[in-house]
């Protein structure tokens, strides 16, 4: 099996993730909960997880890194957490579902409109702008296109308008630099499944020195036991109830695989064998590819449908004449459909990530081929 | 070392359970993102957890079988999706963090006192009723004293009121049998790393027909990608993101080791272990146990204290002299120490699982022994 559906998880994972979480599985307690070897040793691992992904994106505090289960989660916290009731925020049309829907449960906010090729229009940036604008919440990477947004210039504009910038890493982390400080990024969002190569399950977000949210889920903490409310204290305030230490133990693994590989040459891996698929792809009569290949800092994502032929069926097929592993349908990116016009057929999306070969995106196009044929 | 921390995670965990996560880690894709098979045996094997969870604790459907990062997350979700802001919640004096601090966030709730001996005082729950108290939710056996809960009459009490009965089987899923149904049980919350003897990172709530719960965290489901709402349907409703299908599957694995072994056959060697250290402790000049031993009816859990010794202190001469993990403190169930006088000192909490043995027993009551003169 040809696995090029990254995007959604990475299937395989680094042989030092898989031995961590079985050493976690063995020999580690509940962390923060007694003074003996096997809960200290669990803090240990934990508070280690937290400065490594600190310094891998480039947040001051490793006590600002707060685990939670999944990027949706973290995203729910600070859409639910960060705002007071009359705040405005900015999206836009590149966002994930689990960017839209807590904010269209909330209310109060407006999209940047995306073209055709996803490439959103920065110029309407301050036609959306309200006096009680308070923040601007965006994806890194479109997970359908996989046009990266312009974090420059949304930091820019932030920086003069005095909002807030939420970045929604789940893309991006991983198979490319993401340096929230060199951003200029106020909370980062990340899932540690994807582009991490960690364990399903983890996940988290990174607070940038002032920034402030409110408790999400309340309980257990195993400091300050006799208080009545979570504590204000970062990490606790965010985590309640056991951590997700097994997960936790493999995450810190897969950072320091990436460390050790170097994020530069998974990127540089990862590009090269986007841009063979792309360039073999977009001349095949009938393919049409999505996004804005003007560039190739982008992520490992070329979305395509090949004539009007319904996206889940062509990837049933590539699935099972072919063993090829896509995904179709629509994503959690209704907005982008809309915009790239695709919200009936779909899209088929190949996602590539750093365990794929040049050998599976040649397996991949001559599929194709068949399949346009 | 030997460890007697099993109330706060459960150390060692069978063999099958983490070769269920190792495979999982190799194999599984994103459950429910896809039509290839590395996502639809995500799917199943997350699928077949729900029905084996859903037997295990009667609940009469798996797609009501919700899966959450720990329990706390699983009160969080009812204390914040079940009542109208009019309701009234009764709680108790037993219960954790997880559930105190989000009904004193929410209000409106009152607290079935304990007394000396950590029993509750179940004649006073006519006086907690109000005309708009809507359910009780309580622990089914104290994290600090194992007490367990009379859950027959809470149940008759809420049949009786109309009210809805929410358990938090935090400390008893897995170490006897919980079945919803019988025990009249509309909510049940659980954590899968303690005696269900799974990995971290994994818990949920069973919900019984009619039961109604609103959204909690709203993202990415992979289905209905197109409504702005989350699905109305369970799971997806209460399930945003992607799943800890690695854990799951762990879980799964686990539950399937405790039908093979067999939930009495378990329940009767914790017993044996907590009445023999029980028995052997009580005689212990200067040792004061807390909980009502009257019964052997019990979670395998006792909490004691040694003359006026701190009891953090205890625990430290314990884990360094004995190299035996237990747990001191609060046990983030301040209102169980208020009832027991223990506030200032906290207890120490031996806590039995599966994989103590006899000798386990024996060497912490010498080292106990050792401490008291």
């Amino acid at each position: 099996m040809i696995y090029l559906d990254n995007a959604a998880t990475t299937l395989r994972k680094p042989r030092q993730v898989v031995e961590a979480v079985v050493d976690a599985m063995e020999t580690m307690g509940n962390s923060g909960r007694g003074v003996h070897a096997e809960s200290l040793s669990a803090s240990r691992v934990i508070y280690d997880a937290r400065c490594r992904l600190a310094q891998f994106f480039g947040c001051d505090a490793p006590e600002r890194v707060v685990f939670t289960c999944n990027a949706t989660e973290a995203l729910n916290m600070v859409i639910a957490g960060l705002f007071a009731p009359e705040d405005h925020v900015i999206a836009t049309d590149c966002d994930h579902n689990s960017v839209l829907r807590p904010l269209y449960r909330r209310g109060n906010a407006d999209f940047l409109p995306a073209d055709g090729k996803g490439v959103l229009a920065y110029e309407e940036l301050p036609r959306l702008l309200r006096p009680h604008t308070k923040a601007i919440v965006c994806t890194h990477a479109s997970n359908l296109t996989g046009n990266l947004t312009d974090v420059a210039l949304l930091s820019d504009f932030a920086r003069k308008h005095g909002l807030l910038l939420v970045l929604d890493a789940s893309q991006t982390a991983g198979t490319m630099p993401v340096d929230m400080e060199k951003l200029g990024v106020d909370v980062l969002c990340f899932t540690g499944h994807k582009g991490l190569m960690g364990p399903q399950g983890t996940g988290g977000l990174c607070l940038a020195p002032g920034v402030e949210i409110r408790p999400f889920k309340v309980g257990g903490t195993g400091v300050k036991t006799y208080d009545k409310e979570q504590p204000r204290e970062y990490p606790t305030r965010l985590e309640a109830g056991t951590l997700n230490g097994h997960g936790i133990a493999g995450l810190r693994a897969a950072v320091q695989f990436l460390e050790e590989t170097g994020l530069d040459t998974i990127a540089n891996h990862e590009r090269d064998l986007t841009r063979q698929f792309y360039e073999a792809v977009s001349r095949i009569p009938g393919v049409t590819v999505y996004g804005d290949f003007s560039t190739w800092n982008r992520a490992a994502i070329v979305s395509l449908n090949v004539r009007d032929y319904d996206s889940a069926q062509v990837a049933e097929v590539l699935a099972e004449r072919h063993d090829i592993a896509v995904r179709a349908g629509g994503h959690c990116a209704p907005r982008m459909h809309r915009a790239l016009g695709t919200w009936e057929q779909g899209a088929v999306r190949f996602s590539f990530g750093w365990f794929n070969t040049m050998a599976d995106v040649d397996a991949a196009v001559r599929a194709l081929q068949e399949v346009a044929e």
